[in-house]
């Protein structure tokens, strides 16, 4: 990614404080640091925070960070405006924002704990601006639709592979760590998120955590899983039945599920509600009578982080623009039975979709 | 672990608020509620909590989550007194508390979102009682410290064998990722934090993450690594040579590291400020001539998390008892050419204390 990415982005960023009358955004969540500055995606070691940004609405930027951080900041910020704090960062946090901004400061509700709020909000005009760095992050450009198109190509290659390994005995929490191998030794940095790899009634749960029970000739399996590939994730999800004659409740719920997908997918086109996506697939499922085991949203946008603006859900509020790249996951699940559900990631272009 | 376990540190824990003037505890720190009801010691895939405790002063304690943990809450907990919310949860828990409890409820500040604690605290006396859990987990069971000492056991063995993989060639990243599966393939269900590898002057660095430098014939290695084993996290640092004949400063520094950690181990016992436990280290080094190359705290508590109470540093105000599980890890680093830092974990106990 070229540097100067990084400065086009608090450009843009600029305007929207200028908008809302604020001087400035102290920016706290990792994965919009990293968006603003390519400074650390992650927060550190266990507990802490790497670092935060202070974007000025009609000045230069400041990089707040720990001197364990000073050499990465140095690469990457000028010097002028790098702020090295000590054991007590928020507390001197608190004075530089004293001492260089005038107006309202911007902050991250969401992402920042009461305790430390307290300590960084003393004498200051703090103002909630949560969701405008995420604002601009729903929109890719070019440089990351291609990132995350590689990164669920790296995707796709994993759920080619994975029939191979899903033999009878071999249990959920085996296949999940096959799947993290192959993600991490075909170069993805970590998982996207934990795998879910349910059997049978566990592919109901949506939240099965991989456990001890195993395949068998004949059984359902739900394998939802992801990786981050140069930063960037993908997520997939496939319903695999392992053995011969599949259960043919399975395979009519599959077959519903992939057509309400690709109906959704079919309708997808800027300027939609991305409420009116969700509707699509759920009015499909109730022609079909099974609209009540469908029992979460339709997708969700993706990006730095696995779950991030826009939703496609019921409430969403969300109009669907180019470059929006989201996941289409319609599922239905039977308790004790089976879970089924299908996932593809799509970006939105100027004139409708482009599955990847 | 015995069920009941969780119902005696319930119980102690209502001792606190009780001392405390607390009619209720809202525990949101997932270890904290991990450990006074076993469910779930992480929270959800990605960006929500897995659920909140509510424990009663003097009345009969809450579970509180959403439906798709019904199924899990419903195996642990007294189905009267599990509490299912829905998409506005807080707001729910909210109404739960004012209907369920009169006077004043603690929560923990540091563990909750301004965002969440707004939606969270309406109308409620809320009062900040960060800690309170963390107390009773600073001093571990026996069933805990055996747990603790299975970690550590697996943990040695790891660093045992590391040295067949340390070959001239192998980058850092190659060898986190073979700790990583070794850790796994013996049975530990995760890394209790991402390990730290470094090359050098890497080594120097306090958070140096794996990259692609590579072991030469005549390098230094800092490894800094651990497993969660059963719910329970390891954290142990060596420091290798690669090649033959060390670097006689390496030797030193190394040999000087060991003997600060001997003597502050050998210091080791209930009633001791642990910030004295410092001063043994420190003192030590200063006498050497090279404490201004001690540039971090001597260890801190570990147990469900790898960092947690009592911390080893200079202005640590706590005081060594028995059960604390304590890490003791000097180091000296020497910038642009080595880091050297060695770690164990230590029981404290009756009379002494006891390494793993």
């Amino acid at each position: 990614m070229a540097a100067d990415i990084f400065g086009e982005r608090r450009e843009r960023l600029k305007a929207l404080l200028r908008r809302d009358g604020l001087a400035a955004l102290l920016v706290s969540l990792d994965a919009n640091r990293y968006y603003l500055s390519g400074f650390e995606l992650h927060d550190t070691q266990i507990d802490e925070s790497a670092g935060y940004l202070v974007i000025m609405a009609a000045d230069r930027d400041l990089l707040c960070t720990d001197p364990r951080f000073a050499e990465a900041a140095a690469r990457l910020w000028d010097k002028d405006c790098i702020f090295i704090y000590q054991s007590k960062g928020l507390e001197q946090i608190n004075a530089l924002l004293r001492d260089r901004v005038q107006g309202n400061i911007g902050f991250e509700a969401a992402h920042i704990s009461l305790a430390a709020f307290e300590k960084l909000g003393a004498n200051l005009r703090l103002v909630k601006a949560d969701g405008l760095v995420e604002s601009l992050r729903m929109i890719k450009s070019a440089d990351e639709t291609d990132c995350l198109e590689k990164s669920c190509r790296l995707n796709h290659r994993l759920m080619n592979w994975l029939p191979e390994v899903l033999t009878p005995g071999r249990s959920e929490s085996d296949i999940a760590w096959d799947i993290e191998k192959f993600f991490r030794e075909h170069g993805a940095e970590e998982m996207a998120f934990p795998s879910i790899v349910g059997v049978n009634g566990n592919a109901a749960l949506p939240h099965a955590r991989p456990g001890p029970d195993s395949l068998v000739d004949g059984c359902c399996l739900l394998v939802d899983t992801g990786c981050r590939l140069d930063g960037y994730c993908s997520d997939q999800t496939r319903t695999f039945w392992v053995g011969e004659k599949a259960d043919p409740l399975f395979t009519s719920d599959l077959e519903m599920v992939q057509e309400a997908q690709g109906k959704a997918i079919a309708m997808l086109r800027p300027g939609m509600a991305a409420a009116d996506v969700y509707r699509v697939a759920r009015a499909f499922l109730e022609d079909r009578g099974v609209a009540d085991l469908f029992t979460h949203g339709l997708g969700h946008g993706i990006g730095l982080q696995t779950h991030e603006a826009p939703s496609l859900g019921s409430s969403s509020e969300q109009i669907l623009r180019p470059g929006m790249v989201i996941t289409v996951e319609p599922g239905l699940y039977r308790p004790g039975r089976h879970g089924v559900r299908w996932e593809y990631m799509v970006l939105v272009t100027e004139d409708g979709a482009r599955t990847f």
